[in-house]
C-alpha cells in the first residue's frame, strides 16, 4: 500500500511515569517505520474525558495532516466503541474511543464526514488482556492508516451522527450577571473561562468576580506582565477566551479554582459601569472582600 | 560504515525536569543524525533498578529493531560495568549498566548471545566528571552501533553468563493461600501482582485480599469499567498478569499498596469456593474489615 | 528556499501537563515537515529565567546544529523583544525572548555574531491573543529558519551587545572561607555549586559546609556510589563543577537547599588542613551540628 500519512499526533491520559506512551509509539513505528509521532500531551488527568477533549480541541487546528490519536478511555474493554473518524476540512483521521473525547476537536476541523467502528481484528495486535487498547487496537490502526489502509477496511461503518458528542458548558446571563465556568487551568495557573471578550464588554472596568471563596475585583489587561503586583487581570488568551490571570503567580491557586468551577462576572460595585478606556489597560490591586461561602456551595 | 539501525529506544530514571534526556538524545543524533530516539519512559523512580528493569521487560517485545538504551545507574563512576548485549531473537543491542536493569528484558527477547564491556574510550565523549555516563558513554556507543560499529569493537568481551541477573519475586502457596507481591503500580493505581490467572482459579469467587491494612474482598472482572462502584476487581491486565483494580479510582491509593508490598490471596470466608461462573463478571462492593497491622510489618 | 537545518532543540517552562509543547512542535512541522524537534527539557519552573538559562547553558555544547528554541517568557505580550541570534562557533541560531534566558548558552558557543528582533509578522501566525508567542511567533520563525529564511529577513537588526545578559553568581573568598551559591538541584537531589574543584583544593579534607540549617562535613568522592552511607560527598559533576551529593539519597532534601541558596565552604574544624590524599577518596559520616539559623537569613 502507498504511504498516506507520515504523522501521528498523540494525546492521552497515560502520563509519562509508565512506559505506555513509549510502547504505543514503538508499535506505531514497528508497523509504519516512516511515521513521526508528535506527543500533543499525555498529561490529561486520568480518565478525564472532558479535559482531554478540550486539550485536543485547543490543539486541533495546529496539528499536522495525518492521524490524530486520542486515548482517554476509562471504558476500555467494555462495550464502548473504538472508532476512526474522517473529518471534513483537512487530511486527517481521528482515532480513539467513542466516548466524547474526539468530539470537540472533530467539530473544530469541519465535523465528521465518515466513521467506522474498529471491529476488524486483522488490524489489531493479539492481546493477553483487554486493558491496553492504545497498544493493541489504536496504535496498530493508526499505523495502518498511515500505511494507506482505507477507513472502510477497518470495520463496520458508523453513522457520524451517532458518535457521542462532547459537552461544552455555555455561559448564561442571570439578573445582569454572567454565570460562567472554568474550562481549563494551565500550568501557570491561568484560569480559562467559557467566555468571549464581547460578553464582558458591557460590564465596564473593573469587574467583580464572584467565587465560592469570595468576591474579587479584576481589570482587563493586554498581557500577564501588564497586571499589577497582587492584582488579578482578565486577559484574552491565545484561544480568544477570557482568562483570569496574575503576573507570575497562579491565579487558580490563589482563587482555589479548578476546571468545572463556577465564576460569576458582574460590574464591580463602585465600578464606573462604562466601557473600558481604549488603549492599553493595567490591572490594579484591590482589597479582597472575603465573605462566608454561600449556603449550598462546596 | 553502513548504517545498521535507525531507532534507539531509551528508558531511564532521568525524569523530564532536567535536561538529561534532551542532552542524551542530542548526543545520539549528533553522531548518528538518521536515528529516531523513542522515549520508552524516563519516569522510573530515581535509582530504582528493579522498577526500571520491569518497565523495560513489559515494553521489550514491542520495541522497534535497533538499540535499546536503559540507564538506571546508581553506581555510575564506580567499577560497575557498562555493557552492550546482543540478544537472540531479534535485531537488537541492549546498552546500559550491568546492574540487572537489562536482565529481564534481555531474557524476554531470547537471552544474551554476546556481550562486551564498553572499555574503548574511542567510542565515548571526553567528560569533565564521571557522573553522566548516559551522555558520555552510553549515548555515543548507542549512536555508533546505529552507524554500524561492531559489538566487538566497543571493548572487551564479557561472558553473557556473567551478566548480573534481574531478580523477579515468585509467588508461593502457603497453607492454602497464595503469597504474592506487588510488581507495579501504574498511573491509574492499578496494582499488578506476580500472579497469573491460573493461580487464582481454584479460589472461587470472590477472593480475599489480605493486606497490611486489612482484608478486602475482590471479584474477577473483564474490564475496569465492569467493576462496581466502590468495589475492587481482579483484572487480567495487558501483560497477562492479575492486577487489583477499581473503576476510575486508584486501587493502590485506597489499599496503600506499592511495589514490593505483600498481598495474600485466598478464598473469601463465606465465598462459594467454586470456580467463577462463565461469562462476564461484575465486581461487587464489600465491607472493609480493618484490623490492626500484624506485628513486625511496616 | 533550500532547507538549512533539520533540527530544532526546544527548551521551555511549558511543562508537559498541557498541550503547549505538542502545539509548538506541530506548528514547526506544519511549516517545515523535514524537521525533528528535540525536547531539551520543558521542566524549567514556571517563569524561572535563570533556571532555564542555566539548563540551556549546560546543554548547549551538546546540541545538534540547527535552531535552538528557548521559551521562558513571563513578559510575553509586553514590550520585551523577541529575537533570533546567530552564534560564532557553530551552525546554530538561537530563538527566544530577549530576557536573559539565551545569554549564557550563547556565550558558551562563541557569543552572538548577529541578531534581529522578530518584527516581521509575515513569519508569524495570526493570533487570537498575545499570550502564546511560542506558538504564534517563535515556532513559525524557527521553522522558517530551518527552511532557509535569512536572519535579516525576520525583522530589524539588533546590536548583539544590546542583548540582555544572563546573570551568573560568582563565588568569593571571605575571611578564608568560600562563599558560594547553589546553581542547580537535579532530580536526584545533587546540589551543583558555582565552584570549581581548584577553588576548594586548599581546604584539605574533609570540608565544612556552613548552611542556613547548620554545619555539615563532606569529603571529596569520585562517584556517588563512593560516598559512605549517611555521609555527604563533594563530587566533580559532569559539568566540571563541585556538587554536594549523597549515595542514593537527596542531598538537597536533607540539607534543605535549593537554587540560589548560599553555601559557605571552609576547612573543617579538626580537619587536617592539608591537600586531599591522591587516589580514590571515600566520604565518611559525621555528626550533624545543628545550630539556630543565623539572624537575617531565611
Amino acid at each position: 500500500m502507498a504511504s498516506r500519512f507520515d504523522t501521528v499526533s498523540f494525546l492521552s491520559d497515560y502520563g509519562l511515569q509508565d512506559e505506555f506512551v513509549g510502547v504505543v509509539t514503538s508499535v506505531i513505528r514497528g508497523i509504519a517505520s516512516h511515521v513521526t509521532v508528535v506527543d500533543v500531551t499525555h498529561g490529561v488527568p486520568p480518565h478525564d474525558i472532558r479535559a482531554g477533549g478540550l486539550a485536543l480541541a485547543r490543539a486541533a487546528q495546529y496539528l499536522a495532516p495525518g492521524v490524530v490519536l486520542a486515548v482517554v478511555d476509562p471504558g476500555v474493554g467494555t462495550d464502548r466503541r473504538a472508532v476512526a473518524v474522517e473529518v471534513g476540512d483537512r487530511e486527517a483521521v481521528f482515532v480513539g474511543p467513542d466516548n466524547g473525547v474526539l468530539a470537540s476537536a472533530v467539530a473544530m476541523v469541519g465535523g465528521a464526514r465518515a466513521a467506522v467502528e474498529l471491529t476488524d481484528p486483522a488490524f489489531h495486535l493479539p492481546a493477553p488482556g483487554p486493558t491496553f487498547a492504545g497498544r493493541d487496537v489504536f496504535a496498530p490502526v493508526a499505523a495502518h492508516l498511515c500505511n494507506g489502509a482505507a477507513l472502510a477496511d477497518l470495520g463496520e461503518p458508523v453513522d457520524p451522527g451517532q458518535l457521542l458528542p462532547g459537552v461544552l458548558p455555555v455561559s448564561r446571563m442571570e439578573a445582569g450577571k454572567l454565570v460562567a465556568e472554568v474550562l481549563w487551568v494551565d500550568r501557570y495557573g491561568n484560569v480559562q473561562l467559557n467566555v468571549g471578550p464581547d460578553e464582558i464588554e458591557p460590564f465596564g472596568e473593573p469587574l467583580a468576580l464572584e467565587l465560592a471563596t469570595g468576591v474579587r475585583s479584576a481589570s482587563r489587561a493586554d498581557a500577564y506582565g501588564a497586571i499589577a503586583p497582587g492584582a488579578l487581570g482578565l486577559v484574552v488568551d491565545s484561544y480568544g477566551l477570557v482568562s483570569i490571570a496574575a503576573d507570575r503567580r497562579s491565579a487558580a491557586a490563589e482563587l482555589e479554582l479548578g476546571p468545572g468551577d463556577a465564576v460569576i462576572l458582574a460590574p464591580a460595585e463602585g465600578g464606573d459601569g462604562t466601557s473600558a478606556p481604549p488603549g492599553g489597560h493595567r490591572g490594579h490591586s484591590s482589597p479582597v472582600s472575603l465573605r462566608s461561602r454561600p449556603p449550598g456551595r462546596p
